[in-house]
């Protein structure tokens, strides 16, 4: 592919190059391979992965000093490979984080997020901004497979959430989506969170409970559709989910704060024959007293990321304005000011909820 | 138990003494055995089935002379029966028609109207107004498990068609339940077919399409959430179909029209790796083109009455404010007039949509 | 009912007295209620589950003094209730502990092992030897939807064995059932563990893999299908298991131990996007990476008990020739050495590992 | 890719130049892309697929004068392409016809028999020999993800059938699969309902009743697992599976025999709240009685070849030595001789079951 007209050779990029130093400098626009499409960047969400990724180690990225993270983005396709002809320059996309290697059995059987050569690039597997470069920069690439178009009645802040959203449904997708008519409980309103009591909601669930300790947080969840929101700083999440519902406990309790103590607190929210969701990760190995979710024939449900093709029905969900994600954006900086992006995400300065950028 | 305060020892019901012969006569009002609920009837729909019924031959009814039809009945608890405790005097409830015998194959796994000993009153089953009394009359009987509470918000004429709704969602369980961001077609914009395509927006699907033949009942689906519309007197259904899906068909395609040309029809409109669900019953046997269904990897589901508990969602959605009915109620009959609201029923006179008998 | 011919009034039974008080003495012989059988006891297992029972507090049982446990029974019918004509004297008949209520929103959707009227023996429900008189007595009765007739093939040390097939059976329901040609792992060869282990190989699992600490047991479970043990004293099992997955990890594990630790162990020794099934409850809580397991797309089912209509999938399973359990069956005792055996249990004398009772 | 040392340039081929025109000529030996690998091809089955194929106007394929058809193959792998390094030369292997694109809605969901680019060679789809070139040649290419490797001790001739009971598998798949304990009846003892049958006695089927019109078929079929064969041609085959299950119908009902009047007993001889598989194909529209088996609650399922990457299920099975398919082929045929070989399976020549090419 010869470069398209208006591309230029060179972009400005934040490039890791070792824990904790991560710059801002040229690079060469990539050039898309066969499948995979060149993308012009309009937004990059900042995730707590991406901590994670700041402070080095974690597994399987590019080399430092060659490696762009930033795995929620959005943007205007630029250009795309020979491979390519269902989307084209203009076109405005949002992503899947992974495109699975497509020829392992996880792959053929629909499980790409795990996929069995997670991080072989030469078998084809690429997680955007984790195993491979993303979206902290002017352009990035894709394969065409992760890349979902958008409506123009979809904004760019929509856009950013959208791969969010395809997390929460991806997680309900596995424990069988149908929550119309049931009560639902989601722990933790950050944006996995928030974005997942929106669509719980917009699925038919009767009541859906949002626990957390931010009462800004909470308020937003409100707004979004969570029917009950509980303040766990001042009210047992666990009582209150159980006065709510009859005593029973909820049918589905999803796990999105990533609290050490909150799995046990599932446990116990959970109805009889109910499921659990977890979508958080945790700082250490929980406890969880785990005779009583067995004693209540629980399923506890897992997801990693955005599956399942998941994204295409966040985008449809926004498309026919069911869900929204724009307002869970609280801060935004300009590319070169990505290490203040991130302090800030850090510290928490400021009560950022989704921070992004904007190269 | 003896006869509780203010229950009068008969009450006025339409007996079947045969075929096309419906008397309002006196009958002494049942009394509940232990797991039974008795209810004064407040409302009672007319469905298609009462109209076979009435023709006489229908399988497994009690004797001509005993019966008494009604199916889709709502009203208020009287009594239970001396095993019952979860409902009391004053509560107001919908049924499920269906209660399993709760000792076979099939009701011990959750498909209890498929059950194993349907119309076996002996073994426990009751199909209510089919295999055992139903609610054409003042007072009637069943069992506890057949039963929801209804909220004070949720109407007489919505309760009766939570039942309908049931049915529904039952399909849709059965086909999965996922049909967030995804597209639906409904053919048949009867009770069924309104109420289902309802729930499938509530569901949050992505594009609801109503497929009918009369005007006035599009024009109320588009009022309940069908997103398009489509007369199949002007239209050709399945290019109206391709059309809003940019050419692949539906994900699931719901048929509730009973119609013997829709089944092919449904097998066009729906897109490979998609599903089809069979709401409704033909006159005569169908001719489909199976081949062409295998060759898109289509799975077909079928539902035959409102099981698998989802009317209790059918009402959480009601209590929730998501979901009504009673406006496709079009006319209402005394329980004396009940020969006239069939008739009314059978000759489609004044474009009826759900007739009800008020006892 | 009056009584059949030949049946005595009274019988010899293990009543529960105390914690620890358990006395054989006689007791009347209960009679069959409308939907119950009343069945001669064969045999009786002793299950883990007991000697918590004996000990005392164990959670809904009968009152002390009136409490006939044992839950593992088989035996011949000798009378049924007036609406029970499925089976007659002289069926072999082996059991499900578990009936439901039949009236809960979890029974009427296959999930009677989580009745959500637990206990409540009012409502309906009713654990055999449980929440209600069970098997360790000449007679015992239950619902006859719990019972499941033995083909003449099929011996009564067979039979015992089957309910616990049941609950292997229906922990792989839950799980999705489909492990043909896949790798499963099982840790535990007790006889849940052992019984499971022989169903996955006849359902087609490629490699069963069983881990455990007692070379007769692993000896026993490689005679009933294991292709693979691991003595987890001299191997570390994580390790062994992932040599003979090719490092990938099994497609299913199925935790039978109850050892605090192998939870943890389950995380590592599956397979991205694979399953844990767990079977076991443990003194106390566990520890346990979820982190791990959410990256790596994994879902945890459980199964308490023997649902599903599993019991019926077992007996067929024995009928066919496919399964068999009696070999599990270390020691034998008389109702009147029932302490004996619960302290040949307790104490693990003599390597038992199924000890029955023969009343 | 340089061509490996021993591969020659050219090779014979089997080239279908027209309706009935199928001729064996010269053609260069393909040269495998990235994702591709090349293998010399041992032996490839003549399936019915294949008649339809030479009769012309197949949809999708490669154009005249190109085409190589040829779908059940396997053989031994020559090189790879630049991408692949799961496979080397040496590896035996059997194939999967179908690759999906990888990146449409239903490949990303696992679903890639109805990839959504069914047929578009330039977005990466591919079914091996219907839409790409296919095996009967001395070389063929394909997806190393539609590729299997083959243990020691599974012969080619097995090899071969382990593509079919890929189809079979993956009907099961779809249909849930569980079927231990279960009755299944296979109509049709052709390659794929024999595989499907062996299948389901492997996954633990109670009983397993096998449905034909040929005498030595079936005598196969008991060899192979069936526990009971009906001959049509002398028993009314719905009868005899009602009598083989106690008037109940079978759980499960597989219909593999593309019989017109088979889909109408299929409804007939299924349980209430069972399941119909669907794994063939019709000469025409059938005529079924639609409205008995929403009656029923019957689910029906279709599968279309042999996808969920379930031949590598199938690979383990045989692998295990728990299923063969050698036995079924009843002719063999070198490449030149491919005209009589079609000839003979047209005429049904010598009672052919499997016939196969040896390039």
């Amino acid at each position: 592919m010869s470069r398209p007209d208006g591309v230029p050779a060179a972009m400005r990029a934040a490039v890791l190059y070792g824990a904790g130093d991560l710059r801002v400098v040229d690079r060469p626009v990539p050039e898309p391979r066969a499948e995979e499409v060149l993308v012009r960047v309009a937004m990059c969400g900042i995730c707590g992965t991406d901590l994670k990724i700041l402070d080095g180690g974690f597994p399987q990225t590019p080399p430092y000093g060659d490696y762009i993270p930033g795995h929620e983005w959005t943007g205007t396709v630029v250009a795309g490979g020979s491979a390519v002809d269902e989307l084209g320059p203009g076109d405005r996309v949002c992503i899947e984080a992974h495109h699975g290697c497509g020829r392992c059995g996880n792959c053929l059987t629909g499980k790409y997020t795990a996929c069995l050569n997670y991080g072989d690039a030469g078998r084809g597997h690429r997680a955007s901004g984790m195993t491979a470069n993303g979206g902290f920069a002017e352009y990035a690439i894709h394969h065409v497979g992760a890349l979902y178009r958008l409506p123009d009645t979809v904004t760019v802040e929509d856009a950013v959430l959208l791969t969010t959203a395809g997390t929460g449904l991806y997680g309900l997708d596995t424990a069988g989506a149908y929550v119309a008519g049931q009560d639902v409980v989601v722990f933790g309103p950050g944006p996995v969170g928030l974005m997942t009591a929106q669509v719980c909601k917009r699925m038919g669930a009767a009541q859906v409970i949002l626990v957390g300790t931010r009462r800004s947080r909470l308020g937003l969840g409100a707004g979004l559709g969570a029917d009950r929101t509980v303040d766990a700083t001042e009210t047992d999440p666990v009582r209150a989910v159980l006065d709510l519902t009859a005593g029973q406990g909820a049918d589905l309790v999803i796990e999105a704060s990533g609290g050490p103590d909150v799995p046990e607190q599932c446990g116990r929210a959970v109805k009889r024959g109910g499921k659990i969701l977890f979508l958080a990760f945790y700082p250490d190995a929980v406890r969880l007293d785990l005779s009583a979710v067995i004693r209540k024939d629980v399923t506890m449900y897992t997801a990693r990321g955005e599956g399942g093709d998941n994204v295409r029905r966040a985008v449809a969900l926004a498309a026919a304005g069911m869900i929204r994600g724009g307002e869970l954006i609280t801060h935004r900086f300009a590319l070169e000011d990505i290490g203040e992006a991130f302090r800030v995400v850090r510290e928490r300065d400021g009560e950022p909820l989704k921070v992004v950028v904007v190269p």
